[in-house]
């Protein structure tokens, strides 16, 4: 399947603008771990993504990552194109968290697209609006949300997403994600295990007690 | 000074949209304290600041609060008119902190220029940016920024705000700012008034070294 099949508003697109977009996008594959998008000086283009998994993320001065969010199949990532918008003013890093394939859209050209097209400009607009809910999710999160509870669900959607109910990361890539320390995340685990919710073992985390984590994380 | 003064883009409007946006636009006076805009259930329109101070933001379920950004003379608020955009997912609360007047675009006619200006929908696009960029700078704080620093940056800001030295504010509202309980507020002024940062009295706080704060905050 081609870029007509991944692009969301496709069919909305005049013949000329389809054929500008076909033409410019170039196919790129990335193994796991690729750093794709690092800030906003390096502006690529927009992501298609045609396969696999991107995690955007923020970095503090100390090098503490920070998960915004996560980008599967037919999503489409704006933020690597943040030249776009001079209002842009944040730094994300995206990378690729499985082997991914993807079509970038080469910023000058999407551009030129939202600059004529009403249907492109639109689009952009919920595009934006749909990461800014995920980061506003985020934030009623950190606050106002227990470290425990945080932890419990993302264990789970990790546990979803990988289709596996052990779980193969570190204590440190945990804390990668959720903008915290190692030990903070080490500590919490180690209580988990002692009421039988989990098992650790090197490497691994074995969620045995899905539905007590579940009722945590609610 | 009319809307043509405030809207940012007027220059770029055509004399129809420009005319549409005279006939449609209410002016409203919200003294101090009125609630404009509560959650994405309530879509009035966009408001256009003419005078005064909007401050945005969110609600907890136990009830805290966490301001997300201002809003001042010829500031434009999108989120007022969230259902403009299927995809925003978030409640946000929208009050006047000082008296204010604003014009409100209605949702409806605003929606109607967007779908057919892609001036207007690529200055929606700015906007909704602005205020993005405003939240990941708010997020960069809460996640990695102590309290301490916090709390003396959003003194230091005050001040700047209201022009003053003294602060005419309770600790029970700078803790509906920054999203957290009144106590650690308290607990925390105490100690800079300990260190002769700030001193305490009924109902004001006011700033006695700057510079010092200052230092903190950086």
């Amino acid at each position: 399947m081609g870029l007509e099949q991944h692009f969301p508003i496709w069919d909305k697109l005049t013949p000329h603008e389809q054929a500008l977009l076909l033409s410019a996008a170039i196919l790129r594959k990335a193994p796991k771990g690729t750093l794709l998008h690092s800030g906003s000086a390096d502006c690529v283009g927009l992501f298609v993504m045609s396969s696999g998994q991107l995690r955007a993320f923020i970095l503090s001065d100390e090098g503490r990552e920070l998960t915004l969010y996560r980008l599967f199949e037919r999503d489409v990532c704006l933020f690597s194109a943040s030249c776009l918008l001079q209002s842009v003013q944040f730094d994300i890093i995206i990378e690729a968290e499985k082997d991914s394939e993807l079509w970038i859209i080469p910023s000058d050209v999407y551009k030129k697209l939202m600059e004529h097209s009403v249907e492109i400009s639109n689009f952009t607009n919920e595009l934006m609006a749909l990461r800014f809910s995920e980061v506003m999710w985020l934030i009623e999160q950190v606050m106002w949300k227990s470290f425990d509870k945080r932890l419990a669900a993302f264990l789970l959607d990790e546990s979803i997403l990988n289709g596996d109910s052990t779980l193969h990361i570190t204590h440190e890539k945990i804390a990668s994600h959720m903008g915290t320390a190692r030990e903070v995340v080490t500590r919490m685990l180690r209580y988990f295990q002692s009421e039988d919710m989990l098992a650790l073992s090197r490497g691994t985390i074995k969620l045995t007690n899905q539905r007590r984590l579940r009722e945590l994380a609610e």
